[in-house]
């Protein structure tokens, strides 16, 4: 734990390592809360309101309330960036169900937010892409981004055995997403897909739908797993990881079984995207 | 949060409102943990080897390891029962996925013991018996009693709404569980069922198993929400509330919508058989 950062919690910024919750929240009896997660650089937070957009609608979902408006909430979020003076980073907020009295109701909920370091993907993988293997299994509040990650933790022995890079959900031959990350595909005619159905609202999959849209034809729809099997090129995308070709879905090569052209092109645009957002700032 | 009472966190034994978890635990990251409960009546634990079973393979299921021996796990339940001397109450034992460094990988477990006050079903519910709804799902790790309960906890709204006491899971029209309880259902012809697959293997559950075959024809098999509509009698189980009566699922009354006779004669049989476990030990 980095001894100089700050966290907020209990309704101030105080040392990360004095941060805790009493047992009786609901996250830690019962697993039950929401959170979003967002990057900074150079101290200026990326696409802050539509990762906003998204925490508010997750609690929504979830019936938890933020106990913040949205300004007074992006007020404690720059009070915290400054203080932790940690100019590229992740900020990740949780809000969970609350000391509940039963064990089992929520109650007013916790907020909690704390800053770290970023870890990018390995320069290796972007550039030679990753092998995926996949899993059938949805979500059960796919447009929400509960803290429920009992699946995909529990996943990981199978993705280290399988010496892959992550693990896409699908059911009944129907993929929808990774535990942490939106799935693309580039068609062999030179069409990007994404998922529509049972996934998350991803920010950098929505700002690259969007982009993709400008210089090529792209959609969201339904891709299966014979879909990944023709495709010419696959990808994923997260916040901290913004594009990682995927070259490799279980026993099956990807196209050419390196990254091809569409996602190396959009992954500039990404890069250019993220330039553009921190420049409407300053 | 009563003011008396202690419990068991850090490694030791501490009063209750001073029990925190540092926000790096992965219960409070990602909802990551597994945990149980058992019944103490006079100071003494009912069925605890059963309880403790369970226990062990929850957290073996979701590789997490808990951190004693089933000796040093009993003397420590010991010695906060002595401690609290609580006569009627339940302990719980929650393991989690510990702290975290990256917020995904669990690191060693944490370990919280807590012991409270009992909440028995109200006397009304158990002599007219209770309506419940149904709601398609099964639960990620049946065999698991995980802290998972993101849509259990979700459903409580459509549970007030509906004026039931609970919802009971299924999928293609087959029954499981409710998000806390064991079902059983009575047919036409007198055989005590209870959904055979995708159930958390319950205690109370095996015990009203047990008892009902000396006493009816009983089975673990394949519940439909047909053979619930045709069934003679229903009830729930569960460590606390023993046995529930059900009388109506959705708008469809069960049998003549009373308790009926083999569910009030295994309620006799169940409290019997507490007797019996707390004599075992004195």
């Amino acid at each position: 734990m980095n001894p100089k950062l700050f966290a907020y919690t209990g309704g101030e910024i105080l040392p990360l390592e004095k941060a805790f919750l009493h047992i009786s929240d609901l996250a830690i009896q019962r697993g039950y809360g929401v959170f979003d997660y967002f990057k900074i650089s150079n101290g200026h937070p990326f696409f802050l309101d539509d990762y906003l957009d998204r925490f508010y609608q997750s609690a929504s979902i979830m019936r938890l309330e933020v106990p913040h408006t949205r300004e007074g909430l992006k007020s404690i979020i720059y009070q915290l960036i400054e203080k932790n003076d940690l100019p590229e980073s992740g900020i990740k907020m949780i809000l969970t169900g609350g000391y509940s009295t039963d064990g089992y109701q929520p109650k007013e909920s916790n907020l909690i937010i704390t800053q770290q370091g970023l870890t990018m993907p390995a320069k290796e993988q972007v550039e030679k892409g990753v092998k995926i293997i996949t899993y059938e299994y949805i979500r059960d509040f796919p447009l929400a981004k509960t803290i429920n990650y009992t699946m995909g933790i529990w996943l990981s022995k199978a993705v280290t055995d399988g010496r892959a890079y992550d693990v896409l959900y699908n059911r009944n031959n129907i993929v929808s997403e990774f535990p942490r990350c939106n799935f693309f595909i580039v068609t062999k005619d030179g069409t990007v897909v994404t998922p529509s159905h049972n996934v998350l609202n991803g920010v950098t999959r929505m700002n690259l739908l969007n982009l993709a849209r400008r210089h090529y034809n792209a959609e969201e729809g339904t891709v299966t797993l014979d879909d990944i099997r023709n495709a010419k090129e696959a990808f994923l995308t997260s916040t901290t990881k913004r594009i990682v070709p995927i070259v490799q879905m279980n026993d099956h090569v990807i196209g050419n079984g390196t990254p091809g052209s569409v996602t190396r092109s959009l992954l500039t645009h990404l890069v250019a995207l993220e330039e553009e957002d921190r420049a409407k700032k300053a």
